[in-house]
Order: C-alpha cells, then sequence, then structure tokens
C-alpha cells in the first residue's frame, strides 16, 4: 500500500492541485526561496519553487519547448540567447538544439541550479556545454548592461515577489534595448483562465516598447488549469521562419498559435 | 476565515485535484453513481459524479461547446440531434443554439437531470424546450433502435463502469446505424496525457466503423491535465460548413482543430 503523503500546490486559496511523494529528495530554504524536490510514481522528479510546480518530468517538455522553439524559429538566424531564469537547464537544452553560438543565463539562485544538476541531470545537462554562461545575478540587475542579443526568453517565476520587476514596463525597455534589430523576446505570462491580469499587464508593458507582439497558449499539464500563456515580442514582424519538430513542438503547433480560443481573444483584446 | 473543507478528486492514485467547499448543497446516491454538488469561491457550483469533475459553473462551457460546435458546424443541416448522456443539460443548451428541431437525450440517471434541474437551472434550462425529448434509459439499449440523426453526441463519462459499453466497437457500430447519410457522431475521449489508451481504442472501433474521423484537443481546467480530446466520425469527409461564435468556440479554433502537438499525433498514429 502506497504511504499518504502529498504535496499540495496551492493554486489559489480555494483551488489545490496535489501529488502523492514516495520520496522527498530535498527541501532547502535558498536566500531567496523555498526549494522542494520530490519523487511521484506519475510524474517522475517534480521540482516546487515557493511551493509551485516547476517541472515533472513527465511533463516538463510542454513548457520548456514551447517557451523556447517559437521564438527561436522566428528569429532568422539566432546565434546569442539570453535566458532569464532557466535555473533548472530546460530552456537552455531546446536553445541548444538550434545553431547557436552563446547562451547568458542569469538565474538569481545558484541553489536551484545546484539542485537541478543533482537531481535533474538529464535536464540541467545543458549547463556542461561550453556556450552556456551563467550569471547568479538579479536579472533587473543584468539587464542594464549593454547587449545585442538575437532571442530573450523571460523563464521566471510569477509576478510576485522578487520575480515581479521581471513583468515591469521598465523591465521590457531595458529588454527591448539588449536586442539586436530582428531580436525576439518571449515571457511566459501565466494562466490566462485563473490570472488573466498577468497576460494583460504584460502586454501593457510589451506594447509600449515593441512593434509586433504575438500572444500563444499552450498545454502544460502541471500549471494551474493546464493552459498557459506567453508573448513573443520584437521590432521586426513575427512569423515562422524554419523547421523544428520537438516532443510537443512542431511546425503545426506554429502555425495554429495565433488561433485563439473566444475567451482568450476577448482578454488579450481588452488590454 | 475560511473553513478548510476540501473536495478532491482522485485524478490517478497519485494525483489530486481539490476545490474548498464553501458549502455542500447536496450529496445523493441514485442507482449508478454518487452525485454531489458543492460550491466553491472561485469556480462557482461543481457538479460531481462518482467523484469525478463533471462541470463547474466557470469553466463548463469550455467542454460544452468543444463537444457540441464542431459536429454540429461540420453537419450540412443539422435537424435531429441524439445526446447520449448530457444530464446536466449543458449540451443541449449548446445545441439549441444551432436551427435544429429536435433534440433526444439518453441519460440513465434521472437523479442527475433533477438535481441538475434544482442547482444548475441556467444549464439545464434546455429541459424547458419542447424540441428536447428526455429519455431514462441505457443508451446502449437506445441505439438498438433505428433513427436518422444528423449528430450523435456521446457526452458520457469516462470508460469505467457502466459507462464502458459507450466506447466499445459494437456501440459505435449501432450508432453509425442511427445516422443520416452525412451524419456525424462526437465523442470525449478522455485526457490523452492521463489517459492516452482511451484515445487509442475509441479511434480503434470508430475506424472500424467510420470512413473518416477527426480527432481534437481543447483546454478544459478542471479535468485531468487540463487538456481533453474529442473524435468526430462520419462517413462523409468532416470540414466547417458554417460560422459559429461561442465563448470558447469560434471558426479560428475549428480551424486550427486539425493541427496536432507532436505528442498527439504520435499517440493518435499509433492506434
Amino acid at each position: 500500500m502506497k504511504v499518504d503523503h502529498w504535496f499540495f500546490e496551492n493554486q489559489n486559496e480555494d483551488v489545490k492541485f496535489g501529488i502523492r511523494v514516495s520520496e522527498h529528495l530535498a527541501s532547502v530554504q535558498s536566500k531567496y526561496q523555498k526549494i522542494d524536490i520530490v519523487k511521484n510514481d506519475f510524474f517522475g522528479k517534480v521540482l516546487f519553487l515557493d511551493g509551485c510546480f516547476m517541472l515533472t518530468e513527465k511533463d516538463e517538455y510542454f513548457y520548456q519547448e514551447m517557451i523556447t522553439h517559437p521564438a527561436m524559429v522566428s528569429h532568422p538566424h539566432p546565434k546569442n540567447v539570453l535566458i532569464i531564469g532557466g535555473g533548472d537547464g530546460g530552456v537552455a537544452r531546446e536553445v541548444l538544439k538550434h545553431d547557436i553560438e552563446r547562451i547568458d543565463l542569469v538565474e538569481i539562485d545558484e541553489e536551484v541550479i545546484n539542485l537541478s544538476k543533482k537531481f535533474f541531470p538529464e535536464i540541467a545537462s545543458s549547463f556542461d556545454d561550453k556556450r552556456v554562461n551563467i550569471f547568479n545575478m538579479d536579472a533587473f540587475e543584468f539587464v542594464n548592461k549593454t547587449g545585442n542579443y538575437d532571442v530573450i526568453i523571460v523563464d521566471s517565476t510569477d509576478p510576485i515577489g522578487f520575480a515581479a520587476s521581471l513583468f515591469s514596463e521598465v523591465f521590457y525597455e531595458k529588454a527591448s534595448k539588449l536586442l539586436g534589430k530582428e531580436g525576439i523576446l518571449v515571457t511566459q505570462t501565466g494562466s490566462p483562465f485563473m490570472n488573466p491580469a498577468h497576460i494583460i499587464k504584460a502586454i501593457k508593458g510589451i506594447s509600449a516598447n515593441f512593434n509586433h507582439y504575438f500572444p500563444y497558449l499552450a498545454s502544460v499539464p502541471t500549471y494551474p488549469s493546464g493552459l498557459w500563456s506567453y508573448v513573443m515580442a520584437s521590432n521586426s514582424p513575427i512569423f515562422r521562419r524554419r523547421k523544428f519538430t520537438g516532443k510537443y513542438y512542431n511546425d503545426e503547433v506554429y502555425d495554429s498559435l495565433n488561433k485563439y480560443p473566444q475567451f482568450f481573444k476577448d482578454i488579450i483584446e481588452q488590454k
């Protein structure tokens, strides 16, 4: 008989999603957040930050692929990529599937990287690649630098606490200056069903700083509502320039990214 | 402070999804199943059958629209519709948004209809429409009749217990004989992420009895994984013939229905 020990994410004060813990592998209070890694017989190993699902071995590719590949195939020749957050290494792993030269990864919390290397070696293997440069600092400070990135991927936690600044209008302004002429920024913007205010705020900040933006949806089974939103932004038109096939992402997926369910259309148009 | 009383669905033995109960409105053991209706501050009133989420006031339109409208707009002139299950009245409500003449609704459990009328009057209002004829009997028996339906919608619970026969090859054979020449059947086929075997089995039975079939995906926040699958089947080609806009469904949604994420393509092609 299985042990009756569960780990729950409070999706809001009235809704929670839980998994049975077959093994609690790590529980660390870092300088920034609580990090838990547990094992579940259905999802495999699972990473939580401050009690929220970040990734599970079973469904991590849904999110990692969908925040990465649309932007990567929309850029004419992505060589230099900036990842903000992404301390588990999954986004870097996906970026490395393209013909790139350099990744700068700005993860504020070194502990996330260390624990991911230990418990998710297949995901964090990207950190061994010589093209990946890790900066353990606040991304809001990092974007004060000059730079000339082709793609910026904002793989951060949700806009509460220390990550809130990464969804501000000032952040988008700074980030836009780090991009080359055809550069593309992409950010996760939460569940449009649970928290539509999140994407509305992001679009406001993005549209003030970019000529073009492209919201899209994709499934993530272990994130609240199972439906997640993202926004690509650029000063050049955004469209698919290359083919790519992953485990979730493929060209068909891209080609239907701008076909929105009515409720989502209503959200992004009221911005 | 809110009461700490929760209602959980065990999505499988290692995963559960729960909502805080602000009021437990009904708990009835019918001849067929346990029926619970609870109130939650985020989702509104929620209907459970045997402990599984059937609908919530907040997200019911995702499922009701997506099982109904693709088939309805694919038929050249749907007049007679058979709904199997659908005791909450939501699918009938959506069907009535089209120019139809008659709905036969076969719900085995009269208690579901009675409780829906009492607690979900906006959803169950369709039962007051004179075009709706209710049959409280086993759908597997009902399909032994002769008939000439334009659209059959199988809005049943999952293929365990008394609903299992509704996913059998024999059922699809019988149902196909109840359809007119251009008739279309549509069925829900579960979460392709949590239970891919469900849709694989359905496609096997459907492809043995229909010349054309059309699987598709859509979001349902309160169903396991938040991602649900459906299959349309017909002996005539299936394509969109009319425009329609709902709260989730619209023409864009239909036009991207056959653009599949890679993992789903892999599932439906291995059938």
